[in-house]
């Protein structure tokens, strides 16, 4: 394991700009993983990791060392606890992050099962917890339009909690070009005309959830692709819900169904 | 509408610290509410505010100036855009903010209609999220241990988005004591022995929910008080979901299980 105690380290250069510049991570086109929790779920789904870091407070925790021992055919550096707190991406460093290539985009293809469109989510932490929900569902793909987040952020990373990992994530998707052909329901959450209560909806077979950003909603581009449209009952007086409560709501519903019988 | 343009106000002093501190909150005994939907969502539910503070790029946005003028009889700051940013508890200021004093706990008593309880809960985000959630459910209290954020802090607010105002929240609450009598199911989130699948469980009477913070779960106090465990099947590799996707799921389950029937 090397060690570095300075910052003008270029590999501390390195990783602070991961750390901190959507910029830097698509031209070095890497990214980091924080946190023992994700570096074991990658870990645990083979996803190969470039280098593992670690600080003097890391290290002095079992579940750190465990990782340094696990993965030790990788390079390695070790950091003081402040060069640590400089190059983590949270306010309370884990110490202990993996560095992992951005992953090109999922290729494309005829999509015949259920998937998730997410439309201009741009808040990390909403779209991190809707990855790990899509992922904790069995969903398999989940297409984000040119204006979501970038998905594979350290803070985003961070929220899907490994949720990426079991999940083929399409970036910058033209979701209308992709769902032009698509064999079942495209259902969005709204209160248009004909809105369905949602656990009135046979939701056994293939369905493309569409769910669009807080406060926003669907583009008009996104929202004209629904073919049908969905509303969650709310007896309170409150009458909407977060994007990530409502797309756990919808897709659990899906799951609820699709326990008692095979696709309809 | 009182003007003011220098930094060294006693007003601007004073919303400065209700934005950063929660110890400025509880000395005054005040909040801040951030934003138009924030502050007309308190309106929609005769909360009383204190004060409304606009800002010139928020005057120059139908929806303030609407604000402005429904606030007619209340005290209105005017602060110039540098100003409100520096008092603004969000990194893009909105424009309004209105300031309100702290309720205090609503008093408990014996409840016999569903709850949540949230045990040490800290993420603001989360704890906002699932505060609106339960308010759209239908919810009407909600019981926050000591080891909870803030119920009332700015961002807590922002993420609850006017549910605070349709619930009565009861902070620093000693559940054991308070759940002593209650005569519903008390039902946890886990795996723990007889633990039953949600969609088993019959949720149309009262039921105590409680949900524990992401990464440690409840305390063991806490935990000791479930009656009952449910769990939520999932179908994808991963096996967890974020507090606030679990409380959504659990509680709109119940929702979907009393549109049908009244309570058992």
């Amino acid at each position: 394991m090397r060690s570095i105690t300075s910052r003008d380290n270029p590999a501390v250069k390195r990783l602070h700009g991961l750390a901190t510049s959507a910029r830097d991570r698509r031209s070095v086109g890497q990214t980091l993983l924080d946190g023992a929790h994700l570096v074991r779920a990658a870990l645990d789904a083979d996803w190969p990791l470039r280098e593992l870091v670690v600080s003097d407070q890391g290290l002095a925790r079992e579940e750190v060392a465990a990782l340094v021992r696990r993965c030790e055919k990788l390079a390695q550096l070790h950091l003081t606890d402040a060069l640590f707190a400089h190059v983590s991406p949270v306010d309370t460093p884990s110490g202990v992050l993996a560095v992992i290539d951005l992953p090109e985009s999922a290729p494309l293809e005829v999509f015949d099962d259920s998937l998730l469109v997410l439309d201009g989510v741009q808040d990390a932490g909403n779209l991190g917890t809707i990855l790990r929900t899509a992922a904790a569902a069995g969903l398999r793909d989940v297409l984000l339009t040119a204006g979501c987040a970038q998905a594979w952020s350290p803070r985003v990373l961070r929220a899907g909690m490994g949720g990426h990992f079991c999940l083929r994530i399409h970036e910058q998707v033209e979701v209308a070009q992709v769902l032009k052909n698509y064999a079942g329901q495209i259902l969005a959450t709204g209160l248009g005309a004909g809105a369905r209560i949602v656990y009135d909806c046979d939701l056994r077979g293939p369905v493309a959830w569409l769910f669009g950003a807080e406060g926003r909603g669907l583009s008009a581009e996104v929202a004209a692709l629904a073919r049908g449209m969905v509303v969650i009952p709310m007896p309170g007086a409150v009458e909407s819900l977060n994007v990530g409560a409502a797309a756990a709501i919808c897709l659990f519903e899906q799951v609820r169904q699709r326990r008692t019988s095979g696709p309809a």
